[in-house]
């Protein structure tokens, strides 16, 4: 399915249990960030290594999809509810973080942006 | 722009500041998470109805729609990392919640599914 | 138990299961969030006046209890870790915050500190 | 300060500017979880042996300071507004941990407790 179709589901899903009275942007953006507090809890005790061979194990490989797919879902629906155009904002947001982080001055450094080229930290 | 091409823009971005060496799965779901954290602190002193008028402000419009993006930015790289298809991840999580959350029981209600069905509350 | 007491039990609690190697900065940061993330499932779908009512259902009180003590037993853990002393960091930043949102001008208002003063929104 | 006079501290802050309307345990969870997802962008990049050495950097220290003090501020205000004590909470529920993570079982492993005991993994 596209992601147009997938918030045209997560609609009619909502639609049809009488949720859109939970569905406020405020409570999505609380289940959005509940659902991202379930996936630090799967990677939280792993080492970096670990973590790259997390689908390695079948039953975590499962959860893991879960709760990815959840994030995906309550972000869709706020989306939705919101009118926002998620491809064309993170298709902006690429442009601007593009302008923000010069590839020469970024080059394998993880500072912030009004970090960059202060010399050595 | 698809899901696939900018999974392929995140990733090309990524490996022109040489940074796949921070693109852990671990790390990817921290940087996930503390997005979403900025999306609640756009959301966490208004009314659910003032959430609802929350793009009519266009400065916080801008802010909402790049939190949202980098939130998505985040689950898209953590995806092509760990090769899930986050689409198909979707489309089988709404199969298995219509079966958790059948119309007729959780109309009207935000309890568990293992809550449905048990009288009133 | 004082602050320091919970501090011990909790560093001698993780001692005798050999857990210290779990206990990075990093890690406890993580099971912190994901805790918040927990805490946040239980008030997601309330309205604000529900969740003020929220401990007077005993089952959900008891989860709230616990979620709040899972938060700070991760947050004490990382002070120690971390060698910080919470409640006088706390001390300073109510000060610091004392100054960016003097009680005249933040009066009724949830804006930032450096919105403050700039006229009706 | 104790932990009494901090709430104290908190309460007559959020008095003083009128900020009780705004403190619904709703909207001090949302806040409590911002806060821990600030405390997450500064660990996110880092390598586990990075955060150990994290408070060595004196500007980060004092950000890091910063955000455990906003992350405690919060949690103490939901304890008093929902009238949780805190400390108490905690002592329990160390108490339940002790006997869901006995020491023999759990020693050396990150597993849930449902998992313990249960051969190699």
């Amino acid at each position: 399915m596209t992601v147009e179709e997938l918030q045209q589901r997560l609609r009619q899903f909502a639609q049809e249990r009488s949720w859109e009275q939970f569905h406020t942007p405020k409570n999505l953006v609380m289940a959005l960030a509940g659902e991202a507090g379930e996936l630090l809890e799967l990677f939280q005790w792993l080492t970096p290594d670990e973590s790259a061979e997390i689908m390695a194990d079948p039953q975590t490989a499962v959860q893991v999809r879960h709760e990815m797919a959840d994030v995906l879902a309550y972000l869709l629906r706020l989306a939705d509810v919101l009118q926002v155009d998620l491809l064309s904002a993170l298709t902006d947001k690429i442009a601007v973080n593009g302008a923000k982080y010069p590839a020469e001055l970024a080059r394998g450094t993880a500072r912030k942006y009004d970090q960059l080229g202060k010399g050595d930290k």
